[in-house]
């Protein structure tokens, strides 16, 4: 188990150490989408990825890196979300037990999803405090172990390792972009462009309504949101201590953008790709479609972190 | 341009000719819907083909088929779906002009993709009288070529490339099941399969609401439907003389779904395999999760003819 920021050959073994667990997701271009943004797009197709989302990557990841012994009793998160899915489908693929702490107001087919894959499911009240209580209480209970969804350097390990498959399917990009959540995703990207292909930008994509990120860099002190209102579910949390360090010292720039960019670059992918991606997904083609200058005939890529939606309440 | 039922070097050349023009869409498996439906199922994406759907094949054979000093004044129809759009674009690629006639209560969306590939849209009432006399008129005033949605074996002849490529990807299946509306890319699967896979069992899918073709093929009889108000609205159109020989000389059997299981089945692909489909699509995979015992463990292929959908009115 990592305790310090992961170097190359970190990635390269949980790369290898994954790849049993995980689908080498296709990278898809569309002409059209090209033509309205000038530049030339790669996307990696991490909703196609088990459990619908780039998250199993680092899921299985800190799975794997607990000791065999250490790791029968199971394994233990607090989400509602895409990492929920991931840590209940490590351990049904490791054969073990898995307590996801949900709050009571999570959407029933989150909930299911995640009992789909053979998890305990604990209900807690929505607030942070019961979150965190109600998991402590289940870890001392059962001697679980705590996967934190991003704040955990073999969790950004598992993430890394799709931009470096971005990386190695080629071309050399000039600007690789992801969106910014609790920052597990972007602080893997930016880790390894940074050893494998040092000439590529890295670029977080931001909801202007959860800019923590975007304004933690500016103060350089970590920053919270007061609102977390935005239709990219995914991307609702505030960065962390170690994401915002890695961030901190790699990241070329952060674009932030509205909800209704978010919302028509989200369509342009359904309509033009004939794919389903959930809206985190689409923050950063509407950072591309902003910022056209900047990417101006550039090679981009854009790794679509999930397509996990619920197709009965859908943003347009 | 042919005036016979296809046979298999027709096929052959077919697709060398498009080859250019049309992309080798993917074949795909989802794990968990074979699961739920106890067999092996290939699923070949037609939605990813240019236009979005597989219509893009026939509309650019038949087009390319007219002698190139008679194709100059241009190519008309009469469709308001997926094949005024393969016409549209098959008339861009060839620099000529497209004429299509679109009964004026057909929905914004398609009369904009169509004009998006710089199409002339002609708008006639919303009767078969009024689509025809205006279909006369603007061929008569431009000299444009009439290329049918189906009842033309140029078309059936390009629709049969698919079914042909995914027989090429393998493996040898025990079963290809297509969705039958006016009949082109039934009867095209059926050649190429009678040419190049004869093991292999064509198998018709149908909404009981349209179900000409299983009528006309219980009866010997081409028939017509009283209501075409079915969800698949790729399927509305009655068989043809052309396409009812064909089928009604090698089909093994048509199978008719519901509405509800079209819908259901339509979502299964959506949530399981993250792509757009339309609803005519996943008459098919209805098709096979009604009637397990039939394809039990088999090899089944199916084709996915598009992903055309206003993503504001879907049926879930």
């Amino acid at each position: 188990m990592l305790n310090r920021v992961p170097n190359d050959s970190d990635i390269q073994e949980a790369h290898e150490r994954i790849a049993a667990y995980v689908h080498r997701t296709p990278v898809m271009i569309s002409t059209s989408i090209n033509e309205m943004a000038g530049c030339h797009i790669y996307f990696k197709g991490e909703n196609f990825q088990k459990v619908g989302a780039f998250k199993m990557r680092g899921g299985i990841n800190a799975s794997l890196q607990i000791p065999e012994e250490k790791r029968q009793n199971g394994l233990a998160t607090h989400s509602s979300g895409n990492h929920a899915q991931a840590v209940a489908k490590s351990a049904q693929l490791l054969g073990i037990p898995a307590y996801i702490v949900m709050p009571e107001n999570a959407p029933q087919i989150k909930r299911k999803a995640t009992e789909g894959y053979g998890a305990h499911v604990c209900c807690c009240a929505a607030t942070i405090e019961s979150r965190q209580a109600t998991l402590e209480e289940v870890v001392q209970k059962t001697g679980a172990h705590f996967i934190h969804p991003f704040d955990n350097y073999d969790v950004i390990c598992g993430a890394a390792t799709a931009s470096k498959e971005m990386i190695e399917h080629g071309p050399l990009l000039d600007f690789m972009l992801a969106p910014v959540g609790g920052g597990g995703l972007i602080s893997g990207t930016c880790l390894s462009n940074h050893y494998f292909a040092s000439h590529t930008k890295v670029i977080g994509a931001e909801p202007e309504i959860v800019d923590d990120a975007y304004r933690s860099l500016n103060t350089g002190i970590l920053q919270t949101n007061n609102s977390i209102d935005t239709v990219a579910d995914g991307l609702r949390t505030n960065l962390s201590e170690k994401t915002f360090g890695i961030i901190q010292k790699h990241i070329f720039g952060i674009v932030t953008v509205s909800e209704a960019e978010i919302i028509s670059a989200m369509r342009l992918i359904w309509e033009r790709m004939k794919i389903i991606v959930e809206p985190s997904c689409a923050v950063p083609l509407a950072a591309v479609l902003k910022e056209k200058k900047l990417f101006a005939n550039a090679k981009v890529g854009i790794i679509l972190t999930g397509g996990n939606v619920d197709v009965e309440s859908l943003p347009f």
